[in-house]
Parts: structure tokens; sequence; C-alpha cells
């Protein structure tokens, strides 16, 4: 959906693909911050543009729609950390840590404001949607369904399961509490729903 | 938010308030009616004035925004079943019928559009948001709760569990798998997330 900055015109001035880089990487900084201070409903490419120091052709070059930059922004503030799952060998105790990060992660006023923003571009635009699970969603469920396979190798979760199924018992309920602001989000909750899916898989 | 058309002036005409409902159940009907036909970022005021053969002042009197008229109609279409669940003394089978029944509700077009319209809503107004929690959302939460209740006095459900987080623990993966599209939202799911929620909750 987006192409690359370091797929532009090769040769253009001494270092094209580090200078293209440090506009993207201000692009997205730009995107970020008006998303805070504005909202996404004001959110212009316009402003990301003034903000970063750019031409707006620079950003439609990039990227079609203000809702595929916010994208952009958010998968490269996920970036930052990575996928990983750990593996200390105790289930409980690693998801827990995981769903404490989501918990915190969904406190973070920035990020809370860019995922409900990005949520609104996907029901709007499934093909959005189809992109996110892909590149952002989609690599976090895979590493948890590793990382329950590995705890079924080690006896704590039953051989018979169906992966895809249990990721979503320890993810969803902190989504849907966020989402639907059902209850408060605390790290009490992440234990909670955590000792919960992990009696739901286990042997 | 919204004031009921019954509490409209009396006295003009033969019967202002079977006239105000005749208005009203029109006004949801157009709405419910555009969603699917323009989606809601086409739908208008005006449209659905023009629809349900009423003037745009009528709707102004009753609902601040198309937002809240969308609600209402979404409010409408639950109320034709109200949040009743059933009670036949074996929890897993009456929440696998609870769970199949929602899964039918996301694979009706109508509903579908109506309800992905209102999280943008709620994503953008966290006084509706609170307004559907309470209206719409918390009675069905709570009636769950109530059969968790049953479910613990018969020796199906532990007596320690946090009743909230464990009513997440059967809706929030439908509403998950639902909003993102991470894989096919069928019975088979509704039966496997059953399942799985009822050994998370189990003595």
């Amino acid at each position: 959906m987006t192409r690359s900055p370091s797929s532009g015109a090769p040769g253009r001035g001494p270092d094209p693909g580090r200078r293209s880089e440090r506009s993207r990487r201000a692009i997205l900084t730009a995107t970020r911050e008006l998303v805070f201070e504005v909202g996404y409903p004001g959110l212009t490419i316009e402003a990301i543009a003034a903000r970063a120091g750019v031409g707006k052709q620079t950003i439609y070059r990039w990227w079609p729609s203000k809702g595929a930059v916010m994208f952009d922004a958010l998968l490269h503030e996920a970036r930052q950390e990575g996928p990983a799952l750990p593996d200390t060998g105790d289930l409980a105790a690693d998801m827990r840590t995981v769903l404490r990060a989501i918990v915190d992660e969904f406190d973070d006023p920035v990020l809370d404001r860019m995922t409900r923003a990005l949520g609104n571009e996907i029901n709007n635009d499934p093909r959005l949607g189809a992109d996110m699970l892909e590149r952002l969603l989609g690599p976090q469920l895979e590493v948890t369904a590793e990382r329950l396979r590995a705890a079924q190798r080690a006896g704590q979760a039953a051989s018979g399961i169906d992966l895809p199924a249990a990721v979503e018992m320890f993810y969803a309920p902190l989504f849907y509490r966020w989402m639907l602001r059902t209850g408060p989000l605390t790290h009490a909750y992440a234990d909670t729903v955590t000792a919960m899916a992990v009696r739901a898989i286990a042997p």
C-alpha cells in the first residue's frame, strides 16, 4: 500500500536514501504529535507537511491518504519494541507481563488516540484493515501462537486447542474493555484475564 | 441525551403522542435503511428527514446529532428482542446459544454497518460511548452476570471469580474477531469460545 522511501529515485543529491529516511521519520513524528494535539478528525496532510518541514507532494508520494500515514506512524511506534514475547518457561508469568504492557500502551494518551483513529479508518476502509492485520496485528498474534505452542510442548497448555482462538482469549478482553470502556483497564485486570485464559487452555 | 417524542407539547391535534411515535419509528427505520444504502459517512439528517417524510426540525427536536439518531436506531433494533438470557440450568448450552446469536447479528449487513458506524462515533465522542454503555451494552452485561451468578449457585462456576471480567471472557473474543477481522466469525468459533470461557470460570 505504501512505497518505501528507499525506493525513491536514486542518485538525486549526495545521499537521497538517508535524506528520505529523515523526511519519513519527521513525517511520522509530526503525525503522532498532531493526532495528539488536534485529534484525528482535525488532522490534515497540510499540517503534517508544515510540521515535518516537507512538501505535501512528498507525503502523497509515499502515502495515499492520511489514514495510511497514521497507520505507518503507529507501526513505527510499535516497531520500537518489536513483537517479541518473553519465554521464561512459565506461561502465566510471561502472558501477565505481556498483558500488563498492553494495558500500559492503552494508557498512553498518544497511542490511545492513534489507535482509536486507526480503528475508525479500518471501519471505513476494509483494505486498510487487511493491511493492519498483515503488518501490525498478525505478527503479534503469530508470536503469541508460537509461545502457546511452546507451552503445549512444556505441558502447560492442552494439545488439542484452537490456537488462534486461544490467543484471542488473552488479548480480546483488554481490547474490549479499552474500546467500549466497560470497566477499569488496570494491571489487576490484566492479571485476572491472564489467569482465566491460562485456565481456559490448560491441559 | 434524547427527549422522548411522548414528551412533546400535548393537545396539538387529535393524538400527538401516537403521531409522534409514528414519526419516531419512521425516522429510525429510514436511518437504518440509509446507513445500509449509503454508509454512515454519507448519511445526512436531510436524507433521513426526506425518507421518513418529516421535517429536519422534527429530527433535531429529538436528537442532537446523526450519531444520536443512529444510536437510537440500533437500540430500537436491539429492543426487538430484549436483553434476556436463557437459563436451562446448563451454562455451556445457554452461553453457546447466546454467542451463536451474536455471531448471527454480526453477520447481518445492516447491523454490521450500524455497529461499525456507532463504534466510530463512540471513538470520537466519549459521551455517546457512556450513553451506549448505560442503555445498550450495560444491561446485556448485567443479565449475563446474573446468569453467571445462577451458575455459581448451581456449582457450575467458581464462587470467587471476578464477574465483570468473566462476562467479558465470553463476549470479547467475538467482538475482537468481528472488529479486527482476525478470522472467520462462525458458530464453530462461538462454540470454541464458549467452551474455553466455561473452563476459565469453572469451580
